[in-house]
C-alpha cells in the first residue's frame, strides 16, 4: 500500500471502471468523476464518492487517475478551466492512463509540472479483459520516486508493470505495442486470405502454423474470432486508429520512417469508412477481403 | 512403424542432415544422395548407404524424402535424367519436404503421379533447431491414405504434423507461415525504429511489450537477436525472399492481394541488394534502420 489513500478517478468507461473496482477492492477510498453517468452510478453504487468536476476530484484525493480517449480529453481534463490543476495541492500526482502518444504527455506533464504536479503516464494493454482480473500490461513513463509512490496502485489493477524510462516513455512504449499488434493482425488477415483464395481449410492453417515461429497471440486470439465471423469489440477499430495515428506523428517528429504501420493504417481507414470503426480490430480482415473478392471463414 | 523400412533421403543440407539422422535413430535404412559431399560424407559415416544419383536412392528405397531450395531443383530430382521417376517402382512414395509453392508441387506430383507414383507434399517450419530436435511443424498436402502410409517418417521428424488437404495442400499453409512471420517480424523492426528513434530503451520496451497482445515468437526470439546485432542464419534472409516470390505467385495466380507481404518482401530485396542474404531473417531490420537512418541496439 502506497502513502497514497483516496484516489481520484476520471474516465468511467469500458476500461475505467472495472480498473477503479480493483482499486477501491486494494482499499483505496475513491472519488469519481465522468462526462456521462452511467460509470459514476455503477461506482457510487459500491462505494465511492462523487465528485462535480475534475478540480473537485483533485480537492479530495492525493493522487487522481485519468483514462479518456483522446489527447484533447487529457489536457481539458488536466489544464482546462474546472480541470484538475486547479484542485491540485502538495504532493498531488495525475497517473495518465490514456493513450495519447508521447508529445501531449510530455506537454501536459510540464504544464503541471510548472504548478507543482507530479505526473506518471501509464497507458495499458490488456483490454476489457485485463482490465477486469486485474491482469493490464502497465507501461509507465516519468520520474522514478514518484512511479514507486503510485505503484501499489499500479499492482492493484495490473500485472506487468515496467517503468519505461523518463516522461513520455510509456507512450513511446504503448506506440510500439501498437505498432506490433496492428502488424501482426495484417500477418493473420493476409494469411487467412491466401489460404481461402487457395482453396485450403484455414482453420487447419491456423492450427498448423499457430505452434512454431508464426505464433502470437494475434493467431492464438484474434484469427480464429476472423474466421467464426465475430466482430464484437474486445478493442475498436477507431481506437485502434486513433492510436496508430498517434504512433505516426510520434514517429514523424523524428523522422523515424515506418511503412508497414502506415500501411495497416490506411486499412483500418477503409474499415472506418465502411461505418464499422465500432467493431474490433479483428475486422481489419474485411479490408483485406475486398482486395481480394473473397469472405474468410463463416 | 510403417510398412516403409527403407528410405531414400536427398538434399543433405542444414535441415536434411539432422532430419535423415532422426530418421535413422527411429529405424529406417537410409540411402542418401546429395548434390556435394559433406552432407553425404557425414550420414555414410553414420551408417547410411550412399547412392549415385536420384535414379539409384529410388531403386534401392520405398519412399524418399527430398528437401531442397528451390522449385527448379525439385523438379530436377523428381522428373529430370536419372531422376527419381526412372528409379520409383509399384508402391513407392516422394514425400518433397522443400518449400516450392503449391503450383510446382502439384504439376511434379501430377507427373509423378502419371507414373503410378504417390507424393506427399510436407514443408516444415521451425528450422535448424526443430530439424535437430526432432519437433518440426510438418504441413502436409496430398492423399490421406498415401499421407498415413508415411506418417510414421514424419513423427520421427517432426512434433505438430497437420495434413492439410488435398496435393499443394501443404505448400499452401508453409506459404501462410511464411506470410505471418515476414509480417511478424516487420512489426518488431518497427516497433525497434520507433522506440530508438524515440530515446526509450528497447530492451524496457521489449520486456512490456512481449507479455500481452503485441506478443510472438518473432518478438520473442528475434527481436532481442536484433538488438544484439546478431545476424548469424537462423534462417536465411535470401530463403526467406524466395518463400515470399513463391506466396505471392500462388496469390497472384488467384487474384489476391497481399500488400503487406509485397511490402515486406521490397524490404527483403533491399537487404539483400546490400549482400546481406546470407544474414538470418532478423536484419530485416536493416532496411528499417536505413530508412529511419538510425541503428538499433549494439
Amino acid at each position: 500500500m502506497s502513502d497514497i489513500k483516496r484516489v481520484g478517478f476520471i474516465g468511467l468507461g469500458i476500461m475505467g471502471v472495472p480498473m477503479a473496482r480493483n482499486l477501491m477492492k486494494a482499499g483505496y477510498e475513491l472519488v469519481v468523476w465522468n462526462r456521462s453517468r452511467p460509470g459514476i452510478d455503477t461506482l457510487v453504487g459500491e462505494g465511492a464518492a462523487e465528485a462535480s468536476g475534475p478540480r473537485e476530484v483533485a480537492e479530495h484525493s492525493e493522487a487522481v487517475v485519468t483514462i479518456v480517449s483522446y489527447a484533447e480529453d487529457v489536457e481539458q481534463v488536466a489544464l482546462g478551466p474546472g480541470g484538475i490543476i486547479e484542485g491540485a495541492h502538495e504532493g498531488f500526482v495525475v497517473v495518465d492512463m490514456s493513450t495519447i502518444g508521447p508529445e501531449p504527455a510530455r506537454r501536459v506533464g510540464a504544464r503541471l509540472a510548472e504548478a507543482g504536479i507530479a505526473m506518471i503516464d501509464a497507458p495499458v494493454s490488456g483490454g476489457e479483459r485485463g482490465a477486469i482480473d486485474g491482469t493490464l500490461s502497465i507501461m509507465a513513463g516519468g520520474d522514478e520516486a514518484v512511479f514507486e509512490r503510485v505503484r501499489p496502485l499500479f499492482e492493484a489493477m495490473g500485472k506487468k508493470i515496467v517503468l519505461c524510462g523518463p516522461a513520455g516513455s510509456g507512450q513511446v512504449v504503448k506506440m510500439c505495442n501498437q505498432v506490433t499488434i496492428a502488424l501482426n493482425t495484417l500477418a493473420a488477415c493476409e494469411a487467412l486470405v491466401l489460404c481461402t483464395k487457395l482453396g485450403v481449410d484455414p482453420q487447419r492453417m491456423l492450427e498448423a502454423v499457430g505452434a512454431g515461429g508464426a505464433s502470437s497471440w494475434v493467431v492464438q486470439f484474434l484469427a480464429p474470432r476472423m474466421l467464426q465471423r465475430d466482430f464484437r469489440a474486445g478493442f475498436k477499430v477507431e481506437h485502434q486508429s486513433k492510436d496508430l495515428r498517434y504512433a505516426l506523428d510520434a514517429a514523424h517528429s523524428q523522422h523515424a520512417s515506418l511503412p508497414g504501420t502506415a500501411l495497416v493504417r490506411e486499412l483500418f481507414a477503409s474499415v472506418e469508412g465502411d461505418g464499422l470503426g465500432g467493431e474490433g480490430t479483428q475486422a481489419l480482415v474485411k479490408a483485406l477481403e475486398k482486395l481480394s473478392n473473397v469472405t474468410v471463414g463463416g
